[in-house]
């Protein structure tokens, strides 16, 4: 149901729960798409050699960083991301991510709540 | 114009510009209105004592906190926030935010392109 009052988390607090067909990674949703009216927010971990494989959809993508070192392939193109910086994936190109780090990797993933395209 | 490839920003090299009617406060737009399909994502700073007097609109606001000590009010209710805590705010209730910190405070906002409600 859509949020009608203020809601705060904390990460620490939210269930983490491992990603499907992904190696080392799981996702804390923050904000949900039930929740939500418009975007929800998740937070992903990867664990060292986590590996989220190839996949696309009609909606975007809005990455922020916050630990580690990120690299994310969206189609023929590399992006190396660190905490500090973001990315956003277009809909439909295919996408692909790497814990290329020595450490976890954690960032923010902002999806529409409806396909956008 | 929509982007329709991928964008990477880091934050520091995006322009700050002085928040308008706030005290000692700053945003970054990392993907704007018009770039973004569905959500912008944007990053306040505020220096110590920042302040971001009450307003409302019809739009809600999803807030990931990354540095600092931000109080927030919507309509009756205060919360306190840190680092890893986020909020959604709905849209049409009135907030306020305040650096109760002594150093600088930072937050990501993401807001939809268009109106909510």
């Amino acid at each position: 149901m859509v949020l009608t009052k203020p809601k705060v988390v904390r990460v620490s607090d939210v269930d983490r729960v491992e990603v499907e067909n992904a190696k080392n990674t799981w996702i804390r949703v923050l904000f949900s798409t039930s929740e939500a009216p418009t975007y929800a927010m998740r937070v992903f971990e990867m664990g060292v050699n986590g590996h989220i494989p190839a996949h696309k959809h009609p909606w975007e993508h809005e990455i922020f960083v916050l630990e580690g070192r990120v690299r994310i392939r969206v189609e023929n193109e590399i992006f190396d991301l660190e905490p500090e910086m973001a990315i956003f994936i277009p809909p439909n190109l295919e996408h692909e991510y790497w814990n290329i780090g020595s450490s976890r990797a954690r960032f923010i993933c902002i999806i529409p709540v409806k396909p956008t395209a």
